[in-house]
């Protein structure tokens, strides 16, 4: 590309380092900012460095947080000893949207991948560990995705954590509500009646969380 | 959405203001510079104000410049007496790509459209004029998209030019280079041969340029 001002290609450069965005769309957004207020770039670029300089992880649950121990973990309404186990903070989100889970959370901020060199020591599980050790857990609910990655993390934890006296349980897996079954995938119908639940419980399912 | 930090959720909010960019696209890019080096968001955060601090528009042609007078207008190898008239700085690019165009450029930033409000009086239309008025222009080619919009804005400038002892043309339409005949659309095929050029010109395409 044959950029008129090094500036521009620069920021073209930058915002293109950003994953998924190709030069194209760089391009595109270089020129919406020129087009924009000097003062919303202003606002736009000081956000981005406040991020970084001001969002911090809980030292309890890893969780992204403006304080050194997040609102959750710091919550006396919350139930401090059911931990659910997420691979990363965008699960947080989700899960607090439901407005259902009244525990806490433990941020692994990824799982084990040996395609992309990431083993154990790199995650978040010595905090688990020392929690568990320290007797605050009641119940471990694993919460990782159905990937061969999430489910040798949590069948890696499964064996770390099953000698001590934690209940440990995972999220169901089913058909989704409002789904019909002629489209579900097998493993899911499959698994899905091999972990069938008595029919009154499938009407209080929210007794225990 | 449910931030756990408000500073992340600034940012996302900032990042989910830029076009085509949605609230979770925003929150993969904010999560994806967490993960960077603090010396890398400074650098995308200071190219942005910088891009909107240090760019400006060439008093001569309306492309983007670091300096008052564009590269392409003050290079005295481009034959500045012939201007291609465009819609935005993405076509000067496009154009300069080629490596064929030897003229310069005129830089319309956009192209009348009544429906989102753009009147002449919003394009760099006058300039065009006084450049005209002055008999520094010998051919002017008008390279606007074939949208209703391009083709008015083209018509309008057409009826202001006229006038002008200056030969007026426009960018071939027709066929691309490598297309078949059989996928290409009524138009642009009726167009192709209602225009058809001598054989022998085919093949000397670049003289003029």
């Amino acid at each position: 590309m044959n950029y008129s001002s090094r500036y521009l290609e620069k920021a073209v450069e930058e915002i293109g380092n950003l994953p998924g965005i190709g030069k194209k769309t760089a391009l595109r957004l270089a020129l919406h900012l020129l087009k924009k207020e000097k003062r919303d770039v202003e606002v736009l670029s000081s956000s981005l460095l406040e991020l970084k300089e001001k969002v911090i992880y809980c030292q309890s649950c890893g969780n992204l947080s403006d304080r050194t121990t997040c609102e959750i973990c710091s919550n006396p309404h919350r139930d401090q000893s059911l931990v659910c186990v997420i691979e990363d903070i965008r699960d947080v989100m989700a899960i607090e949207n439901t407005g259902q889970y009244k525990g806490i959370y433990h941020v692994l901020g990824g799982v084990i991948s040996p395609m992309e060199g990431i083993g154990p020591s790199e995650l978040n599980i010595d905090q688990l560990l020392n929690k568990s050790r320290e007797g605050l857990v009641r119940e471990i609910i694993f919460g990782l995705g159905t990937t061969m990655e999430g489910e040798t993390t949590t069948f890696y934890l499964y064996k770390k954590l099953a000698g001590f006296d934690i209940k440990l349980s995972s999220i169901a897996r089913g058909i989704a509500m409002g789904d019909q079954l002629e489209y579900a995938d097998e493993l899911t119908l499959a698994r899905s009646i091999a972990q069938r639940v008595p029919y009154e419980s499938s009407f209080h399912q929210n007794q225990n969380s």
